[in-house]
């Protein structure tokens, strides 16, 4: 492949920022990629391993001639970061970010860039439940989707561009409208992990059941809640404080079904329940056909993170 | 390893049954194994895949001169099967199950044994999502707990001898009460995956997101639910029915929490939602420091199911 960007700044240095540039690197995609990171200990771990081909102390310095800058902080930093860097932007660059809400992105990063950039929001669906500068992976986004969201009067061009540098990390590339984006996302990540961090917190809580007993017979279902709920709290309180709405809706809707099924529970209405997880069973069948789960239970990372 | 019974009966040939017979041709554990089940398909298929060294066509067949009977059916159907091999029992036999509460199946099981046989209930904390005779594998055991629940009474030695099966099978063995143990079940598995299923349902119902979106777009977090939710409906609509009062009980503390965080979302109380999705990593750190589940999130059944 050859090179879509001279020179790509990635403000924010975690698991998704890590993982761009090893695929970028992979790919041979970028010139020269710079990085910032607010914490010294994040900088110095960057150096240390080699992310990045220079890391930065300031951010100015970081976005300096930068054709393509994404903000890899989370949601809730990124009106602030986007102000730090309006006045160092190259005219022409293009402004990116992964948040994984994106109204509220929309509004807290539009309103601080000068016109003469582009600002096309994006958000790639592949993460893990570690965080930080060293748990990327150059394969990622393979096979996974990164949603483009356009805001009015996108430059196709700019677009075209972010799009080839996704899919040369390996993602496939759709682009949505942020409130559907944002309802969609509420259904298949934000309320999911609402619910598993809850369940897990219950399970801590419990006097009658000793927090060893919760570790040492987790079985399956409990165990899988418990890796949800180890994401990083920081992003995943933003999340939901900037999408609050749709992810009330759908939590709305939770507590309601799940209602009806504790009370066919106490009325012993075995039909509902059997009817019920019956159905369920297709969703399942599906995401393994469209190729973004295996059947085996591995979640298609196991390579990458072995 | 040597024998431990001569002769073992499995009754109903599915993921558990179809893996323990597997891991006892590995370990030598027992002379010859017999298998039933009710349905002329899964008998056919298990003697297409060689599943039981004998696969009869009667329950009465296959318990006859069984040192050890072992049932391996839905909790529900655990008292109908009780009751049919009673009269052909060997005097002296011990009975197990597999299923996945206890309190319900001593009850249901144990009014229909005769004296002169010995009912030690079981239940090991392994499974898959995947259902059915060509479902086990010889390794499911492997590192997992297997509860034993000897009701009052129960022979020591015939307590012993099962103990060294499961040991012999791969697992860790641990006694518990009946009523506790269903609690604790209620919090690691039935609660959980009650949820799983409801937040599954609540996404195929969703107009305004179509179902498409939900499986292309799915998410870790939501993808990881839709493993869960895709488990055997007839096993955990009896869990469910069979487990009542702690699993409403789970359910209900459940809803006090997520009510909680909704209310903290909506009033926008991040300093709340970051210090309980900080407390919640913990658990997770100690069900890997357990050795029940690795950093990799593989659920260390990868080279199982391959």
């Amino acid at each position: 492949m050859s090179v879509i960007y001279d020179r790509v700044a990635l403000i924010g240095l975690g698991l998704i920022a890590s993982s761009m540039f090893w695929a970028m690197k992979r790919g041979g995609l970028a010139g020269e990629v710079t990085g910032y990171a607010r914490s010294d200990a994040t900088r110095a771990t960057a150096r240390r391993i080699g992310l990045c081909d220079r890391v930065c102390d300031t951010v100015a310095e970081a976005v300096a001639g930068a054709d393509l800058v994404v903000l890899c902080v989370p949601v809730g930093a990124m009106g602030d970061v986007a102000a730090a860097i309006a006045p160092h932007l190259k005219p022409g660059a293009t402004v990116s970010d992964v948040g994984s809400v994106k109204a509220a992105v929309i509004q807290a990063v539009g309103t601080h860039l000068p016109d003469n950039v582009h600002f096309i929001p994006a958000h790639p669906l592949a993460g893990t439940e570690h965080s930080g500068p060293e748990s990327g992976f150059a394969t990622l986004f393979d096979n996974r989707w990164c949603l483009l969201v356009p805001v009015e009067g996108t430059d196709p061009d700019a677009l075209h561009r972010l799009s080839r540098l996704w899919q040369g990390m390996g993602a496939n590339v759709d682009t949505m409208e942020a409130d559907h984006h944002d309802l969609v996302l509420a259904v298949t990540s934000h309320a999911p992990h609402l619910i598993a961090y809850t369940m897990v917190g219950v399970a801590d809580d419990l006097r009658r059941v000793t927090d060893s007993e919760v570790i040492k017979y987790s079985a399956a279902g409990f165990r899988d809640f418990t890796r949800i709920a180890a994401s990083d709290p920081t992003m995943w309180r933003d999340v939901f404080l900037t999408n609050k709405d749709a992810t009330l809706e759908i939590l709305g809707r939770f507590t309601e079904e799940l209602f009806a099924l504790q009370r066919a529970i106490r009325t012993g209405d075995g039909d509902h329940l059997h009817a019920y997880f019956t159905r369920t069973r297709a969703i399942r069948r599906g995401i393994i056909e469209a190729g973004q789960d295996t059947d085996a239970p591995d979640f298609g990372r196991v390579k990458a993170v072995r």
